[in-house]
């Protein structure tokens, strides 16, 4: 069946671009159909163009006697990517079609962790010695463009114990004079990244040293390999969506978002939906307590969204602006109290301009006659104020300081999501709310 | 005063990393102070580490006289934005204190959007012509290696109407045979880049190309200038801190957390806050119409927080979800049916599990006798079910559709903010329970 379609398109070539746009839409076997379509160039660009979990999924995909090419056409960091992305029990079969040299070096990158600079570096790079001379190495490199490297324009520095020495790029060697010594020309205050250093932090070093290639050490100091830009760029993309879909209060899809199955899909939700459902359940709890109160006044009830849901939203204003401010490095947990103190003078302003806004949106409503609050109607403007400065002061500072507290006891800031705040925000407001009404309202309409 | 310090302090050299790590917490004057005391070396490195208003601010906080220096050390795209983060009335002065040629490219640069290619690219690249030889190419582009150009590892190949022909890597080159012309080594299917193209979008080309630079063109196909791989890292950055800021409900802070003032933070954050505020109003409007309902049966009250928090977090999680997948490209508007069929199968399943755990509560609580709600306690148990699948379904769907529809409408998707996507489902979600409540409960319990 196939094999007749690409027979029958023989000739007829399908642009890349086409079949880009096409992707998602298609199931594997549609995929493999289209990819034999391309043109031979145009496949291999495809290809390596391709996310690693669709690599894996095409070579899967295609009859096994077709799967080799492909898979000895990536270098040893995405070919541990394409294993990696594929099921536990297909590891083997993927990592059997690479040449043996590639296996070994696939192999040693997938004993660390994916989000490691290890997981993430190529042991391919071009090596030179101090001793050489600045033409020996410049033939030296040039003789190396042949080969897989990820990068010929840093040539790396090593002694006999792989122990990295300096790093002369190419353009140092051209403005060298040729004569010279490596050894003179090398840069020696290398930034080096270890080999257990986690990729987001790799990411902040890239951002901070525009830098083309890291190289990656071990502990005892022996070059394992390097970390190129074109896997940082992905990796802050990854990164940061892994922390938006967090915010938004999911698991990370770890996949486009088209391309997750709707069942794939309510699980990554549904846990954290039902885990928010069961803490706002309290929230039940705590208005089993307050229904005297709302017996007594009805009128309190019609508050109850408003002030809670303002808790919320200035908690998810400041979660999220710190959560960020982590994740770039910005904020640290030693700086706890600096953020308290600002997020108490923001909490301050902000809910004292909304308790402002709601105090007088009942005053006024009063006297134009829409509504009708009775007569201690101004009682209820000051309860409502009072109550929304509580709340937003306190959604602020619990949503400023949740992500440092849960960095402190080890976990990821970002689970501190914009509805986990506002979960937690709302049964403290619902408390401040009737706590604020029984001083100063109810006990007066009694 | 400052030229004391710098004297008592002579031969003590101040670490560039411990002034890196305090840069956050000094004034102007302490930041020049400790820029002083950097060794010669390290404080040009350093300098070219800091972000372009950090460099703004430093080179306007010196003496006149000791300006200059800094603002020629800059690349004319950096120049661009040190000038461009200044306040408009001393831009001039800034711009001054570039050399001739240097001025004219800043000031071409500078016509352009920031946010755009153009706004990014460096004009200084490697031009070549198609009749060299691949040995003349060579040694001409290692003569500009002196030059400050971004980067010497691509040649352009241009006409004499400065149009691209194609491109050249020094690898290519470096493969070829030396006799051979550069017309023929070139690749000629070069990815290109409009120089008013949204730098997201720029960012998007690269982590998809794994490109070290792209070539940005005018409408008329001439080359003006090359976007590089480091500049993109921080866009990347950059363009992910606005989503997740503008997705937690506040403007885009432009700054690091901790270098915005206090009130500059204020602002940037209760504008939104009102809006959100206001907006919030409506569900005391809505309540409003429906004390008699409340006052008839005050245990309605009690599930209100839960229904419309539920509604909130399903809507936090779909809008995130979605507005990433559109920043990515994975999601375009003409993506809206799909998406609106995803959202519609996950809101009714994750509304049905929340509503079974809701309505399996009540009744738990009722028959363990923690909660007294009456004898219709299944019927009321029934709604609050009912209403949370319907406030789930409502909230995910509303979440998903917004960001499509304000693209469509040639707004940031990343306007719809978690926290407006909770106040919009906060109204509705009222009207769904209280009208469940109307249909299911109340005429029996009346």
């Amino acid at each position: 069946m196939n094999d007749q379609l690409v027979e029958t398109n023989f000739g007829e070539r399908l642009p890349a671009e086409d079949l880009k746009d096409a992707w998602r839409l298609l199931d594997s076997a549609e995929r493999v159909d289209g990819f034999r379509l391309l043109a031979p160039a145009d496949a291999h660009e495809f290809f390596l163009g391709l996310a690693a979990h669709d690599q894996t999924d095409l070579i899967l995909s295609l009859p096994p006697n077709e799967r080799r090419p492909w898979m000895r056409l990536l270098p040893p960091d995405d070919a541990a990517d394409v294993i990696q992305a594929a099921d536990e029990a297909r590891r083997g079969e993927l990592s059997s079609l690479l040449d043996d040299i590639s296996r070994r070096e696939v192999t040693s990158l997938l004993a660390y962790a994916e989000d490691d600079a290890g997981g993430l570096m190529s042991p391919r790079f071009a090596r030179v010695r101090p001793e050489m001379s600045v033409d020996e190495a410049i033939t030296y490199m040039r003789k190396q463009v042949n080969e897989k490297l990820e990068t010929i324009y840093y040539g790396y520095v090593l002694d006999g114990q792989q122990r990295l020495l300096g790093v002369v790029s190419f353009r140092d060697l051209f403005s060298a004079k040729g004569a010279a010594k490596v050894a003179d020309v090398m840069k020696t205050d290398v930034i080096t990244v270890p080999d257990t250093m986690d990729q987001e932090a790799v990411g902040r070093l890239f951002a901070e040293h525009d830098l083309m290639a890291l190289p990656v050490v071990d502990s005892s100091g022996r070059m394992k390999g390097i970390v190129t830009f074109d896997d940082i760029v992905q990796v802050v993309q990854e990164e940061a969506t892994e922390d938006i879909q967090k915010i938004g209060g999911s698991e990370a899809l770890d996949a486009p978002y088209l391309e997750v199955g709707v069942g794939a899909m309510i699980k990554k939700r549904a846990g954290w939906l039902i885990v928010l459902f069961l803490g706002e359940m309290l929230t039940a709890t705590a208005m089993g307590h307050f229904e005297e109160e709302i017996a007594a006044a009805v009128v309190l009830s019609i508050f109850i969204p408003l002030i809670i849901s303002s808790g919320g939203n200035s908690g998810s204003q400041a979660t999220t602006l710190v959560i960020r401010a982590m994740s770039l490095g910005e904020v640290r947990v030693r700086d706890w109290f600096r953020v308290m103190r600002r997020e108490i003078a923001s909490g301050f302003a902000l809910g004292g301009i909304l308790g402002v806004i709601g105090f007088v949106r009942i005053a006024l409503w009063q006297k134009m006659g829409v509504n009708d609050y009775g007569p201690d109607y101004l009682w209820l403007g000051v309860t409502v104020g009072l109550a929304l400065l509580g709340v937003v002061l306190w959604g602020t500072l619990s949503g400023a300081m949740l992500p440092l507290a849960l960095r402190r006891l080890g976990f990821d800031p970002a689970s501190a999501s914009a509805p986990l705040v506002a979960t937690l925000v709302d049964v403290t407001g619902l408390v401040i709310y009737f706590s604020a009404a029984a001083a100063l309202y109810l006990n007066r309409s009694a």
